[in-house]
């Protein structure tokens, strides 16, 4: 797994609350883990005047925070002695030698830049680096979400990072792709003969995909107003999961393989037309309401946020893949804040069996499902029905848990430390292809212009809820319901 | 469940050893658990000169053996209450004068025969019982195996016993299908529109039916040595339960389109041509060996058996069933005594993926599989590939148990508690129609006929073995191996 050579991993908004959160304790688990390697060194980017043992002291601070029970103190020095810091202010360019001065020492080395600052500075960092000289053949970039608010933003930052990266060379992250359900429905759907012949029209009711948070937009108010459930989640997260569901058998696991399968499906999403908004999409806004057991406020009242604001909190789509493959099959996905749990889950609902010999109606609500959950914990389960035992022949629910927690000792990579192994090794596999963004994008503008064109506001919906009565709707007038709801 | 109707439940064979390890222990545990109706009364039929109350001594004794810690004596001193006896001679007709006597009381209740005795007497019984005037048009006739030892034998038992019951209220018993996992593969094929898709001949390579036992032919030598295993356990067992895998959905669970489906399955059955015996049967005959870590005599030593016997103690079968839905799928059958280990089972061996898009060969060792086991413990495994937690798509197999064992809660029946159940109740559908019978009678005889042709003595095996080297061969012919050999 080790690599003897060396690695310089630069993360812009290296004080920032991502690298706190999310980057730095991987990486910790990584070198734990003995899956760095040996001459792999941090260096942490922002505009903060810090030296090297100052981001160190900051960086200890946070991850006792942020890691918990993890941290241990021994543990921790060790990786500390790979962190180093660079102060550069990514709008001037004569900022980027303090970077190039702490490169300079290995310049044949491997170089990841990891973009966690905002879109905005995409292109100034990639010219600047390359204007200092910093980028070379191997160097990867990898750029965080939201790349744009639209298609012509999107294009205009891929072009501009372009500039200076070739497409095999940069890393869209989409963290929801390295958590481990979504790699072991992978694994169930290709690795298996048993599932891949239901995976399709004439077994597969309905598929419905969710993440739902409890939290509000806490303190990110001001960037939340702007953005919006649809392009925070839908367009990435959803589409992107949608696509692992969805795609055709990729001839292989390579990256182009698997993302041109991806594309296929994205290009294959039945569009929005004019009357399809109302039919098809619901968006919501939370006010006030309990979460947890306390009383919460409404978007509006929230810190940051326009007090007449049309920004949806939540979003409901009934999605159509005009595939011989999944033809009138629909594709349900839902997101908001201020849900009432926290559940990230994709739920294949396989049709009923066409007639029961055992003398009851067949029942919709217990046919077959398989639920892959990402939140609150990772599991994949299969329900079946199966005979109760005694003298007579009744049937019931039964819940295989295909999580392999017993099967498997191993400890379970968290999403950010198998993506940025996966960026290590030059394995582009589970990121999105430009041409891949650009397709989504294509698909959500025309809703969100429905939106706008309606003039109508979003539906209110009660924090500490499963969002606006029309989401229930939305699936009842196809005879289906939401599965918590079952 | 109780009904108020009284019940003369009257089992000829009565101081026998089913009656006493089987069916008066199956009789107990529906007493205790209040599944008998109060008004049922168990008539012990023999030649011994015993009274009711000698009969409930000795039937005391051997429950106390068979029943071990689930034995409570005051529980079967409330069930001893329902035993009587009578002393009848099955050859002698004014004998059953004395079991008239027993049932007089009550005339119009309801009566099932259970003949638990060598065949050779069910036409006596039937006849002097009519003679007698013991039998109503809702009187049912229990018939243990074996019925005959071949076609005509069994189509003349059938035809005796015919005369006096009508073929629905004629119960013949195969006891396998009374077993738990046997019911659940019903419900699993039938409740969840999960497996029935993949039941066919695209996704299935194999099925594989073992019965094997580890014991040898103990002290019925004398016997086993005039029946065989195609007789004791194929015609029988090993075919009804090829049945029930194979077998079409039912319109629904009723006796007769269950039957009916089951005697397509039989009728369907590609014949032995005079060429197939050699290419598609291997018989056998134990030798010395050991079982358990004894040493064992081998057949030809066993009490009872001529020396020179040509009696096969092992079969093992390539079946083929000629339908849409089969063609081209083997089904191997296989039992036999002294074998290394006591298992009954049936495998569905899933095709491997077409393409493994991992980059590995797919491994047909790996694919997916199904595994019903009746013997040594009642569960429904399933075998599948998913992926090993950690930075790489490594994939591992992982069995899932389907026994459901934590699901439910409710005790087990055993085979022949449900059975009885189903008999009082008048439910044929796990009751073996005539012509499956002969349908099974059918396709064996051959195999029979063509052994004997053949002038060959059965392939020797050492006991405690899975029987002849030939019955490998006859799988890795087709690439294939026995589920206990991968």
């Amino acid at each position: 797994m080790a690599s003897t050579r060396s690695l310089d991993l630069v993360v812009f908004g290296g004080t920032g609350d991502l690298a706190m959160r999310k980057l730095l304790p991987a990486l910790y688990h990584l070198h734990c883990d003995a899956l760095l390697p040996p001459e792999a060194r941090i260096v942490g980017v922002a505009r903060d005047g810090l030296d090297d043992d100052g981001y160190r002291r900051f960086a200890g601070q946070q991850a006792e925070r942020f890691l918990g029970r993890d941290f241990r103190s021994d543990d921790w020095q060790t990786f500390a002695a790979r962190l180093a810091y660079a102060q550069v202010d990514a709008m001037q360019g004569d900022s980027f030698a303090t970077l190039a001065d702490r490169l300079a020492a290995r310049p044949d080395g491997q170089r990841v830049f990891y973009l966690s600052t905002a879109p905005s500075l995409f292109a100034a960092i990639s010219r600047h680096l390359d204007a200092a000289g910093l980028l070379h053949g191997d160097s990867r970039v990898v750029l965080e979400k939201p790349l744009g608010h639209d298609l012509a933003s999107s294009r205009q930052i891929n072009d501009e990072v372009g500039r200076h990266f070739g497409e095999d060379q940069i890393y869209r992250i989409d963290h929801y792709l390295g958590k481990e359900p979504v790699q072991n429905l992978l694994a169930l759907r290709f690795g298996n003969a048993l599932f891949e012949p239901l995976w399709r029209r004439e077994w597969v009711r309905d598929v419905q995909i969710t993440v739902a948070e409890q939290v509000g937009v806490e303190t990110r108010g001001d960037f939340y107003d702007r953005v919006g459930a649809m392009r925070d989640m839908v367009q990435n997260h959803l589409l992107q999961l949608l696509c692992i569901v969805a795609m055709e058998p990729p001839a292989s696991i390579n990256p182009d393989a698997v993302r041109d399968e991806k594309l296929k499906i994205l290009r294959a999403l039945r569009p929005f037309g004019a009357g399809d908004v109302a039919a098809r999409s619901v968006r919501g806004q939370y006010r006030a309401g309990a979460s947890g057991g306390k009383p919460v406020p409404g978007y509006l009242e929230e810190p940051g946020i326009a007090t007449d604001s049309r920004t949806e909190t939540f979003v409901a789509l009934k999605a159509e893949i005009n595939t011989w493959r999944w033809a009138g099959v629909p594709f349900f996905l839902r997101t908001g804040k201020r849900m009432q749990e926290k559940v990230a889950e994709i739920v294949i609902n396989f049709r009923s069996v066409p007639h029961s010999i055992f003398g009851v109606p067949a029942s919709p609500f217990h046919a077959n499902r398989m639920v892959i959950r990402m939140q609150p914990e990772e599991t994949v389960d299969l329900h079946l029905l199966a005979k109760q035992p005694g003298d007579v022949m009744h049937l019931q629910p039964v819940r295989l848990n295909l999580d392999f927690a017993e099967a498997f000792r191993s400890r379970r990579l968290e999403a950010y430390e198998r993506l940025l192994m996966d960026v290590m090794r030059g394995n582009l596999t589970l990121f999105v292809r430009r041409d891949e963004q650009e397709a989504a994008w294509r698909w959500v503008e025309p809703i969100l212009a429905g939106w706008d064109a309606s003039g109508e506001r979003p539906k209110p919906y009660t924090a500490g809820t499963w969002g606006p009565a029309a989401s229930s709707a939305l699936l009842s007038r196809d005879g289906l319901s939401w599965h918590e709801e079952i």
